[in-house]
């Protein structure tokens, strides 16, 4: 039995003490991150606070293995002198969302072996499949996400403005949003991309200039280019 | 018994005159668009060509109804002298994977009302929901589409280029993408916004920024402050 502790009470503490406090083979307690708590007698903590706050929590803790879930603090910002850890779930989290751990990617870090296939047993627990990555590559990876989650609902947030400012139904546009997130799970981004700046077609995009207002203009305009440069560079 | 004209061999042509010749409500039969025909003895002949040969194609022909497939050229383009419309498939076409009609929105335009009756009940052989969207309407509704799509998809890019250069594995982020668009469909842009943009994560854009090179960081930027304004002006 594998005593864990999760420290934080937000969205990435909540999801994984709910679906780790199922488990028979975990014994699991959750603690608020202002608990002035050494929890020496767990084997895990899981710190799962605000990447400012890492460094100063986990300075009062002195399980076995204590991990962060931060996809861009490195595993030197632990304090504890004990082992040292990442466990960083990459996946969107809402508190009001069930979570599918079957679709967590979880990348783990840590000092030894031992760390890492204790790691990858809770991962296990999750259903998630788990990812070595180190701390560099964690930092591009959170990065790389950005793009992916973030910047993606800013470009559904453009459409929706166009449409809102139109009065089209955004939800017209739904099925398109499915679909191009589906061809990206078996075609590469290369393959999959269209559209007018892939195919230079200069009179479109001069026609589609004329409808924006200028910040969506500008937005329009460099990601064109953009496109439009991937593709030379090729 | 309606008799359907298909001009055009490409994805759209083939994709509709596939999933339209099992009906047996209709007589479907599929041309190609440098056959000079007249077509006269066709209810409907919908074309499925390129933007810049939708006048040239529609000339010559002589069905009752005449509509094309564009989402940005007006109804005013075709060149028919019967009656003229727009049967618009709004989504993402390749000839290689099979199109589910369910999750094709269609948009749909006439002249007249009986045409519109005729439109609809093509949607719904195709199993399509239809929208009544004015040509007006249409063109913005397409951009809002390139947003949606291939902007979106050069998101998709730039984290691939970021995880390829520094040795992480794309698929990692799979799971994240799928996430982001099935959030959509239950939340708006605004409510699914995320990430250090929105929570005016001043550290981590600096450190992000640093990770980046002059084109892609270029593109950062400037979403990042697009995201940020859009916070502003609510």
């Amino acid at each position: 039995m594998i005593s864990v502790a999760i420290v934080g009470t937000g969205n990435v503490g909540y999801h994984l003490w709910h679906k780790l406090a199922k488990s028979d083979d975990l014994h699991v307690t959750q603690f608020n991150s202002r608990e002035p708590n050494s929890l020496q007698d767990f084997d895990i903590a899981i710190i799962a606070v605000s990447d400012d706050a890492i460094s100063e929590v986990s300075q009062h803790i002195k399980s076995k293995l204590v991990v962060h879930t931060s996809g861009t603090a490195s595993i030197g910002v632990l304090q504890n002198t004990t082992l040292k850890g990442v466990f960083y779930p990459l996946q969107s989290f809402s508190k009001e969302k069930k979570i599918d751990f079957t679709k967590v990617p979880l990348c783990i870090e840590a000092e030894g072996d031992r760390d890492l296939e204790v790691l990858k047993s809770i991962a296990q627990f999750l259903g998630s499949t788990s990812y070595r990555i180190s701390s560099e590559q964690r930092k591009y990876l959170h990065l790389a996400a950005v793009f992916a989650n973030n910047f993606t609902n800013h470009m559904y947030q453009m459409a929706h403005d166009i449409c809102e400012e139109h009065k089209v139904p955004f939800d017209i546009l739904l099925p398109l949003i499915e679909e191009t997130s589906q061809k990206i799970q078996s075609l590469s981004p290369l393959e999959a991309q269209t559209g007018p700046a892939k195919r230079k077609d200069r009179e479109t995009i001069k026609n589609h200039l004329n409808l924006l207002n200028d910040s969506q203009r500008e937005l329009y305009k460099i990601i064109t280019e953009s496109i439009q440069k991937h593709g030379e560079k090729l």
